[in-house]
């Protein structure tokens, strides 16, 4: 069993790798072509369950809401992980897109996305620190608050 | 005229190529850099006119989006062909993004874009298999239900 | 001081590079990871405050959300020229995804995006004809009406 220094990184800080989440629909998580990994869009799961369902401003708070970014950032890295067998062989973290559950006046999306982002500087320190887009969404599937997902750059 | 395995496969299964979609804005359909093929998103559209308009949950059914979600998928497939001549190029779907208009409270956004998916695996078979972002939008450009893009790794 | 072309032929048009915009999150304007420039979301601003805000359809027309537009896509041009230096190492602009906030009945997104790709071909000429995708979101950070962010291939 591989114990990368990312996911140690991850473990002292209290955080778990979930089992790579199942896909929602007829996709697979990644796809590695060459250099680049493409990881699919992830929803909040925590045991197998989704989590952190709601619309921003309507019935979830910004705090339930980061921890549904966090849980979905794990799920993202779990999926990489399966996909490649070591976070060690991450590069760098190209691109993360956000998207946020909100209602119309719900405009702090990047405060939701933050969660996401700072946990993966956190995993892979500098080469963590990546480009990203986040935009507040009519719904997302299943209910949920925030779907990430995320381009990584391979060694 | 060049008569494609992926297009025979596309053709047996009751699938016609349509013609190239015109560009809705100041864009153009493919970018070709290296062997990555970025492709604009695509509305559905049958015989040149746009179809399956509405909203899921307020005024078009799951089934009728799915439908677009495959004109859709098609309208990427005829843009790439008169891009790169001959989608037998292809070497991988790399990443499928779906956008599907919707009110708060559908959240079936993984079944309307499974068609779209689905019809890039039965193009392309295992190569056919990609990564994915669905997530369900205020409204889309023409007021169409499905709005999809796509990257693509060539041979 | 690097007086590249493709800033004087912004400049000839009457357009100037803001101040590259900081970031509103924890996220690094642009990572380039070989000759590819990945972009994070710019928003709208002028002399270092958020402009065109609201809503499409609701309380912000499609001239002044075309302005905005217009800034986004010069805050993406200063952020990019910030990380390499001269932006006539510009290859190709790749990708532009724009999203819109827009109330349900607005659907006119390609054109409020067309400002910004306008400006990519002003700016690089036949290199700047890029893929696009166009979509109308809930709502976007700062309540701001356009967000922009881009791919761009390197020389």
């Amino acid at each position: 069993m591989t114990n990368s220094k990312v996911e140690e990184r991850l473990n002292q800080a209290g955080y778990v790798l979930p089992a790579a989440p199942a896909p929602q629909g007829s996709y697979v998580p990644v796809v590695v072509a060459g250099s680049v990994a493409y990881c699919s869009g992830v929803l909040p799961m925590l045991d197998g369950a989704l989590v952190a369902k709601g619309r921003l401003g309507v019935d979830i708070t910004v705090d339930e809401a980061r921890k549904g970014a966090e849980l979905a950032a794990l799920g993202i890295l779990a999926n990489l992980k399966a996909a490649i067998g070591d976070l060690d062989k991450v590069a760098r973290v190209a691109r993360l897109g956000g998207f946020v559950a909100s209602s119309p006046d719900f405009t702090d999306q990047p405060e939701v996305i933050n969660a996401a982002s700072d946990l993966m500087v956190l995993a892979f320190g500098e080469d963590g620190r990546h480009s990203r887009a986040a935009v507040g969404v009519a719904v997302l599937p299943r209910g949920v608050a925030v779907e990430l997902e995320a381009t990584f750059i391979l060694k």
